[in-house]
């Protein structure tokens, strides 16, 4: 299970198990690039499989979710979603109510987002160990028209590396920007799920934040942005801090968690700023445009509690976090996955 | 099990479950028409996933089996395919063995074919009904640059009312072709699978098709294309005929079916016809262009065994085929699918 957590050892089985049977390509962003999208011939195009339990959960559902995630990892990349592709597997006997929530979740998020779902396919299979339904969703986007401005903004600071929004363009003294509180989708999972012996109140984030991200866009001097899902803000950081190779500064403090939530974890033993989250965006920018791209997603519902959490540095390579006391901490990447089967 | 199964039942079903929730879209080819890709602003997309057992099998691996159906997909539209994505979920406990050589398979069809795989997702579930692994793969394609030249053709003949292959675009008097044997791929998973009880050497069909493609739309006056998958010809050509709103009349002796499928599918009780290929085309074309496409296709190792089947016509409304005898009967669309879980 661990494999397909996020974490580590995932990045380690994609590596040598996927990535060194295919080959290198002429894409601009590639997949070995291992980034939330590819750019090929001008269009943006990712996909993303869903195993989220149970199919229905407090704030959203698989099918939101499906859009969501889609929708979100185009977006990050600097680009405008165009349309989605939805594939169902289904599990014999899977209850038509069920069906009929989820396709309804499914295109109520489309609709919202203004990113129809235009081809899609249903494949039925015996019972068994999907619980349900595994939908996978892909997208299709075009530069974002805010992108060229965006980074024009940025080169009045410093030299930017990638024409797109990519891991790999952060730079020591860079500004880091979450839109909101953090490990809402993991908690509200893990205490609808049985057993878990705990109940709060907390709502999954679910959320497509194109618009969200095209205010930011507007603002200007954003060099990346990603979505903290499996592994949470941890493993987006130490991401970014390792094909960046820069190291970076949190003042863990300012990092917008709930109480309910931070509750929770510690009951659990689980740290939230490794839980995937479904409607949250991180972003790198210069520093001169930190508080207009706080104030741009400020003026977005998703955005309320955005905050400035710390800065990149060329001090050293790794994850820092400066504790309330004054101490230091290393955010490690997370290993496995402290919250299975949330996305 | 038979929502899934490509036939009439589970157009009933995604008619209800999935498109009853989602907007018609302005794409040129929108979701609505159900046919193999849709085409928005200029990409044509597609998604499809693939739940095949076993994994691997006398002539292909559900790697090679994804890559070619998306490419078949896109293919059979008009388009040239750009690039593929590919998003694998797995069972824990799944040997790296077969994980290797279902990621090697994969690779050398997207080598083979010229379509690099750019962007991609892993996850794992808990052990159970997948069968060890699933793959969705989606594609994005080009308008091909041979489509206008072939439209034209056909346009010297009569109207032509789509400017895309797709399923409406039949018309009384269209030529219709196969690209080769028809069976091949369910036969040899049925005959591989343990408990049929029956041997055979037939291997799968399994190919991505757009280069033969590609040749046969520069011979020029095609219409529309469709892979015969989930359903076989008989899905396909019921297809043609409603959404053509043509009836189809069919030489049987002329469909080419070989002895061995022929054979196992009198054993098993099955029409050759019903059984999803994953290597050929059926194309309806002008008849004055029928022997240049028929060429164009021969000229290719998948196409060598194409065949011209029959004619569109306005006498009726269903797909007719006149048999070795003289008589007539009726090529129903599936109801269930008579080999479950071969794509």
């Amino acid at each position: 299970m661990n494999h397909g957590a996020g974490g580590e050892l995932m990045q380690e089985f994609v590596s040598r198990h996927v990535l060194s049977h295919l080959e290198g390509t002429a894409s601009e962003v590639p997949l070995e690039a291992l980034d939330d999208s590819a750019v090929v011939d001008g269009i943006v195009f990712t996909t993303d499989g869903h195993t989220v339990k149970p199919l229905i959960f407090p704030g959203g559902d698989i099918g939101s979710l499906s859009v969501a995630g889609t929708v979100n990892d185009l977006s990050v990349m600097g680009a405008e979603p165009v349309a989605l592709s939805s594939a169902v597997i289904m599990e014999e006997g899977l209850d038509m109510e069920t069906v009929d929530r989820v396709m309804a979740g499914l295109a109520e998020a489309s609709r919202a987002c203004g990113v129809p779902v235009v081809t899609g396919d249903t494949k039925v299979i015996e019972s068994g160990g999907i619980d349900g339904m595994v939908i996978v969703t892909s997208g299709i986007g075009r530069r974002s028209p805010h992108m060229d401005s965006n980074l024009e903004r940025a080169r009045r600071s410093r030299e930017v590396k990638s024409a797109w929004l990519t891991d790999d363009n952060v730079a020591p003294g860079d500004a880091l920007i979450v839109s909101g509180r953090l490990g809402d989708h993991g908690v509200a999972l893990l205490s609808f799920r049985e057993g878990y012996g705990f109940d709060t109140d907390v709502k999954s984030d679910v959320a497509p934040l194109n618009r969200m991200i095209a205010s930011a866009l507007q603002a200007g001097g954003i060099v990346t942005i990603k979505d903290p899902t499996r592994g949470g803000l941890a493993n987006c950081l130490n991401e970014w801090s390792s094909k960046s190779a820069v190291g970076i500064e949190l003042d863990g403090p300012a990092i917008p968690v709930s109480e309910t939530v931070n509750n929770a974890c510690e009951l659990l033993g689980i740290d939230p700023l490794s839980i995937g989250n479904e409607g949250k965006a991180v972003i790198a920018c210069v520093p001169e445009a930190a508080e207009d791209v706080l104030a741009a997603l400020r003026s977005h519902p998703e955005g309320e509690d955005a905050a400035l959490i710390g800065y990149a540095t060329a001090e050293y390579d790794r994850v820092v976090i400066r504790t309330e006391m004054g101490g230091r901490r290393v955010l490690e990447p997370p290993v496995g996955d402290p919250v299975p089967r949330i996305c």
